[in-house]
C-alpha cells in the first residue's frame, strides 16, 4: 500500500498559499478497554488491527482549517475505531459493547437490523468528522484564525475500502472495464432541498436578507406581479408563482454549476471549520447550513477480482473541474500497463494527472482547459491492499 | 390505453371494508388564461392536451380518506396542469408564464438550470398531492370522519409516463429483458433519518414519551449504564452509547420490516389524510411526521423500443408483501405472449396476479404465502400509450 502515488500543484495565481492539504499513514487500532473513570487502559498493546488512511482537505478562507484537519482527523478516527474495536473484530457487532448479553435474543435483534462490522466503521467515520470539526472550531478560535475545508478520506481496513466525503472532492475506482464513483459531491446545488428546508424551519437564519426560493435568475423590480418559475424545499419539479416583494431578495443559493454559492459566500455545503464565517458585512452565519458529517461508501475489495492496474483516484475539485471521470480513467489505462516494472509508477501517474490539468499539449481536456485551482491527487493501487487484507 | 387491466380483492379478514380504492380516466387539460380576478377564462375549449391517469389509494383507519382521494386527486392534478399548460406545450418552459420576456437572456437562464416541460408536470404532481391532502383534511373534519391513505399515481402525458408515489404501494416496468422499479416505498424505515431529524429539531413533537434514537431493540432497565448499539438522525452507520434513563422510552420508530411503526401507530411515512390521527391515549400527533409530497419518476416511453408485451404493474402493498418484482415479472412474461389475441388479456393478467396472492396451487410465492391484506392491481400496456403519444 505504501507505493500509493501522491502529487500536488500549487496555483499561486489563486492565492498566496496552497489551500490543499493531504495526509496518509498507517492506522493502528489498539484493543483497549474503558476503565471505571473512562480512562483508557491498553490491555493488549501488541494486539493490533491495522489499516491505511489517505485524506485530502481543500481549504478556503486560508489554509488553517485544512492544516488542522490534516493533523487531527486521523487521530479522531483512530480513537473512534478503538472505542468500538470489539465490535469490529466480531463476526457480528454485539448489542452490548462489553459482550454481556442481557436479553438472550440480542444477537437476533442485531441480525434482523442487518448491523455488520462495516456499519461500525461507517459510524466511526461519521463521528470522527464531527469530532474533528469541533477540535478545529476550538483551535481556530483559540488562535484567532479562520477558514474551512472540505474532507475526502479513504480508509482500507479488513479487506474493505471506506470512502468518506464532505465537500466537492471526488474519489473514483478505475478498473480495466469499469469506472465507479466512490463519492458524491456536496454543494449548494446538490444539497438544495436540505438547505432550503433548514431555512424554512429556521427563517431567522436568513435575517430577512435572503429568499429561500429558487428562481431561474435573481428577480428584479420588473418581475413584480408576474408569474415566474420557482421551486421551494419540498419540490423536485418546478412551478410558477406570482412574484412578491420578498422574492426580490438575494437568493439563499445563487448561481449555476461552479459559480453556485450558498448565501453568496461558499461553494460547498459540507466540510470542516467555518465556525466564524459570516456573510460579508452582515451577522448572518454560514455554519448552521454546513454539515460536517460525511457520506460514506464501502468498496468490498475482497469481493473484486482484482487486477494489477485497478486503482482508486482521489482528487480535489481542481482536477475534476477540467477532467471528467472518463478522461481520468483513460489516462490511468494509457499509463499503467506500459509501466508495470516501475516501482514509482503510481507516483508518476499522479504527477501525470496533475500535469494534465495545466493545459499541456498532450492533455485530453477539452479545448486544453487549464485549472487555476490548487490540485492534489492520490492514486491508490488496490492490488496490494487486497493482498494484505486477504492475508490477514 | 383503455385496455389497461384492473383487478382487486377485498380481504374481509382484515377489516369490514375494502380500504383500497382505485381511479383511472382520461385527463383533459384545457388551455386557460387567468382573468384579472383570478377567474378562469377558457379561451380555446377545443384545444386539449390529453393524458391518462391511474391511481391506487391504500386506506388505513377506515376507507374515508382513500375514497376522497379517489374522487379528488385527478381534479387537483388537472387544475395544476392547466395552470402551467403554456409551459407544457412550449419547447422550453418560459421564465414568465404569460410569455413576456423581461430580461432578454431569460430563456438562457431557464436553459442553464436545465428546466424542461417535464419538470412542470413533476411540480404539478407535487402540488396536486398537497392540495388534495388539504381538501381531505377539510372534508374529514367537516364530516366527522377520520383516516388516511397512501397514493400511487401514474400519468401518461406527451409520450412520457410519470409515476408519483407517497406511501408503500409500488410500480414496476416489466419488459422482456428488463425489470425497472418506477417507485420507491416511503415507510418509517426508509425515511428514518428524515423522521429522526424532525424529532431532533422539534423535540416537543414527542411530548417526552418517545426516544428519537434507534436501538436494535427496545431498551429496558437492565440495559441502564451499558454501552449499546444506537444511531441518531445524522448517522447512516452505527455506534455505541451509554444507556441513560431517557433511552428507555418507547422508540419513535419501532419494529422491523412489515412490523415497523412510526410512533407505534403507522406503517407508512407519506400519504394523504391522518390530520386528526394521534398516538393512542395521548395528544401526540402523527401528521407533522407525514409528508403528502410524492416522489416522482419519469419514464420516457417514446425513447423505449417498445414491444407488444411491455407493461407497467402498479399494486398496493398486499401484492408486494407476497410477490417479489421478479415473481411478478415472471408471471407477466408467462402470461402475455400466449394471449396476444385476447382483448381482455391485461384484465386477465391483473386478475391472475391477484389470485397468485391467495395461495393457489400454481402460485409462485414462496411456501405458498398468502396475502391477508386488500390487494389492488393495475396492468398498463405501454405499447398503446406510446402509439397514441407519438401520433400526437
Amino acid at each position: 500500500p505504501w507505493n500509493a502515488g501522491y502529487a500536488e500543484i500549487i496555483n499561486a495565481e489563486k492565492s498566496e498559499f496552497n489551500e490543499d492539504q493531504a495526509a496518509c499513514g498507517k492506522l493502528c487500532i489498539r484493543r483497549c478497554e474503558f476503565g471505571a473513570e473512562e480512562e483508557w487502559l491498553t490491555l493488549c498493546p501488541e494486539e493490533f488491527l491495522t489499516g491505511h488512511y489517505w485524506a485530502l482537505f481543500d481549504g478556503h478562507g486560508g489554509p488553517a482549517a485544512a492544516i488542522l484537519a490534516a493533523n487531527t482527523l486521523h487521530s479522531c478516527l483512530r480513537r473512534q475505531l478503538e472505542a468500538v474495536v470489539e465490535g469490529l473484530v466480531a463476526t457480528q457487532p454485539p448489542m452490548h459493547l462489553n459482550g454481556r448479553c442481557i436479553c438472550p435474543s440480542d444477537p437476533q435483534f442485531v441480525e434482523e437490523k442487518g448491523i455488520r462490522a462495516e456499519d461500525l466503521v461507517i459510524g466511526a467515520l461519521e463521528s470522527a468528522f464531527q469530532e474533528c470539526d469541533e477540535v478545529i472550531g476550538r483551535e481556530l478560535e483559540a488562535s484567532g484564525q479562520v477558514g474551512g475545508c472540505t474532507a475526502l478520506v479513504a480508509v482500507s481496513l479488513q479487506g474493505k475500502l471506506y470512502v468518506a466525503n464532505a465537500g466537492d472532492s471526488r474519489a473514483i475506482l478505475v478498473r480495466r472495464d469499469e469506472i465507479r464513483p466512490l463519492s458524491f459531491e456536496f454543494t449548494p446545488e446538490t444539497e438544495r432541498q436540505r438547505i432550503q428546508q433548514l431555512a424554512f424551519v429556521y427563517p431567522e437564519l436568513l435575517a430577512g436578507e435572503f429568499t429561500r426560493l429558487e428562481f431561474p435568475r435573481r428577480l428584479k423590480g420588473d418581475d413584480l406581479g408576474q408569474k415566474v418559475l420557482f421551486r421551494d424545499h419540498h419540490m423536485s419539479g418546478w412551478s410558477y408563482k406570482r412574484v412578491e416583494k420578498s422574492d426580490l431578495k438575494y437568493p439563499l443559493i445563487h448561481g449555476q454549476g461552479r459559480q453556485a454559492r450558498l448565501l453568496g459566500t461558499l461553494a460547498v455545503s459540507r466540510g470542516l471549520g467555518d465556525h466564524q464565517l459570516r456573510v460579508l458585512d452582515t451577522n448572518i452565519q454560514l455554519k448552521p447550513f454546513l454539515l460536517s458529517v460525511p457520506q460514506v461508501t464501502v468498496l468490498d475489495v475482497g469481493q473484486l477480482e482484482l487486477q494489477e492496474d485497478d486503482v482508486v483516484v482521489m482528487a480535489t475539485d481542481g482536477l475534476w473541474d477540467v477532467l471528467s471521470n472518463e478522461q481520468v480513467a483513460w489516462l490511468v489505462r494509457s499509463f499503467l500497463p506500459g509501466n508495470q516494472e516501475d516501482p514509482h509508477r503510481f507516483l508518476k501517474l499522479a504527477q501525470m494527472l496533475i500535469h494534465s490539468t495545466q493545459g499541456k499539449e498532450d492533455s485530453p481536456t477539452e479545448e486544453g482547459q487549464v485549472s487555476y485551482d490548487d490540485v492534489s491527487v492520490f492514486v491508490i493501487p488496490l492490488h496490494s491492499q487486497g493482498q494484505e487484507s486477504s492475508g490477514h
